[in-house]
């Protein structure tokens, strides 16, 4: 069909994370938590499986879940959207603040999808690279951008800036900064805090991570709330479902699950670390549920393969050929047989 | 915050329909179907609910769904686009067609959501009369758009246009024409067979009226394959959850209950037309799940004032001075109700 816009024919489109069918696969390359959800996600969706809630319209924005995620956040139940998912929610970020051939600015190597939204927008998309040791440039390069992404946790890496940096970061943007928190909940810190004093900060959260919530998509930003009013103008009138709706509202009501989840990850991820640095590996100290793995005694892809080959999937990236393998945090059972298998490898 | 695009600070934003608390409310404001979903929809979700589908992303393209959905409507898999809701399709659809300051052209009085569409892409939207009789007008008078839309049986009219008068509509656009069929399987006829013959049309469909499913958010577009594939482009890797996915797939594969829910709703459609005439309503003929209302002895708003207070929402439309009632086909005993109480008010 012709009449498509010349950025969408051009691009090449965003390719997520390989998902087999079988059922005996080690998934380590989506960073997926190995754990359920809560009970309670599957009590409320249970008790919400009716007739009415199915065939009527959902609430539009949320009220019911953004007044308890309020309460446990912290902030106004005003100062939250509710997004399906977090692309969701950067998809609207884009739409609202980048004009077509506006700029798009993030540090990389980063999270891919920055630059596919700069490309469905029209809009152009610059990068900055990390320091080496995953630190930002001062003074930033790249001020005055429509919107700048900052992953933090970032990924691939797994590190985490601290709030005075990213509070300096916002400062030296001018321009409105997103601050996506995907991986915040297995960091030592995390940005909220600094909405009152960063005006220009918006901040972002998913549920796929740390919640168990990959296959209900959710995910919310923080901001002020006259922001968030802009905001909720472009997206849609209905982008979370009802079922999805009482699964995130159960999820974020039960934080002793939750941190009984997070402490698992964190023990198996400390232990992960130990190992793969034993077996040669150069691992990045990470703040998220993966981990960053080089080695400089040989190629990366193949490690790749041969563990594939073993049903065991990890994330081979390459960033213009700066490559390594990305590790999610799985069930100690799963990182058990991961390790053997890279024992054999290596 | 500053910082937003200026078409978007302008807007006014969507409003949808009311959404009341009291659950006494007969509701029929917005075209929500009145009978629950099948009772496969409530299986394939129980079924569905374990850890791994909650924690885990769903299928990227839905090609479970496509599969059952291409047989059933009789087109390939791959000529299927899986939609958070219509509307998440309809956004879909300018984002691929529509630059910035381009234009999206619809008939008038329709679809409100359209002009918002244009207004978040920051186009320009141009709207062409519907005929007395809600026909278009021969030649069309805006070809050449970017996008143009035809809700297509019409709302607030439920009007319904032949195939041919489709047909000689996709050929004077020249641009991509959507034929927006959230209502088209309330109607004798539908676009699909046009897809062969009229390359630049694009087919939506709405869950949320036909299958009850307005509470799960799921819609599609059916076009050409390599169509399809240039719009998931645009759309969010995993813009459909899990457990909608499973809810539509079983809803689509169940005609036997669908046909059943269709023929009362029609059947119900029928009466309350009749009945609405005889208490001086001006009704036009419908093939939708919704009735257009008008009268010329009285004001309508008060009509839909006087029902609210008696707990009966109606939709009051008001097209620049055209004003009127839509009201949706409800079960047999909320008609009842609905008439009852339209005799004492008019």
């Amino acid at each position: 069909m012709n009449g498509f816009r010349d950025n969408i024919h051009q691009m090449a489109g965003y390719v997520p994370g390989e998902q087999l069918n079988a059922t005996d696969i080690v998934k380590l390359n989506t960073n997926e938590n190995p754990y359920p959800p809560s009970p309670r996600v599957f009590d409320a969706i249970r008790a919400a499986l009716t007739g009415n809630t199915l065939r009527k319209y959902p609430q539009s924005s949320g009220e019911a879940f953004r007044k308890v995620a309020g309460r446990i956040l912290g902030v106004e139940p005003d100062a939250i959207l509710i997004g399906n998912g977090s692309d969701d929610i950067l998809t609207i970020l884009t739409r609202a603040f980048v004009p077509e051939g506006g700029l798009i600015v993030s540090p990389t190597p980063s999270y891919i999808l920055y630059e596919t939204l700069a490309q469905i927008q029209g809009a152009r998309f610059e990068s900055v690279r990390f320091t080496d040791d995953w630190q930002l440039p001062k003074p930033w390069p790249k001020p005055g951008a429509n919107l700048t992404f900052l992953a933090n946790p970032n990924s691939p890496s797994g590190t985490c800036l601290r709030p005075a940096e990213v509070a300096r970061l916002a400062k030296e943007v001018g321009g409105p900064l997103v601050l996506d928190e995907a991986y915040g909940d297995f960091a030592e810190w995390n940005g909220i805090s600094l909405l009152k004093t960063c005006p220009n900060l918006i901040v972002t959260r998913s549920f796929s991570k740390s919640y168990s919530l990959a296959g209900i998509r959710f995910g919310i930003a923080i901001a002020d709330p006259a922001t968030i009013l802009e905001l909720t103008k472009v997206k849609d009138s209905y982008n979370c479902d009802a079922l999805s709706l009482v699964a995130a509202t159960a999820a974020i009501a039960d934080p002793m699950y939750f941190a009984d989840v997070r402490a698992k990850i964190v023990a198996t991820r400390g232990r992960m670390h130990a190992e793969l640095a034993s077996l040669g590996f150069q691992v990045t100290p990470s703040h998220a549920n993966f981990l960053w793995c080089r080695r400089t005694d040989r190629p990366h892809k193949p490690v790749y393969e041969a563990l594939k080959a073993k049903n065991i999937l990890v994330r081979y990236m390459n960033y213009n050929g700066y490559d390594g393998l990305r590790i999610t945090v799985g069930t100690d059972a799963e990182i058990d047989k991961l390790l053997m298998e890279l024992r054999k490898i290596v």
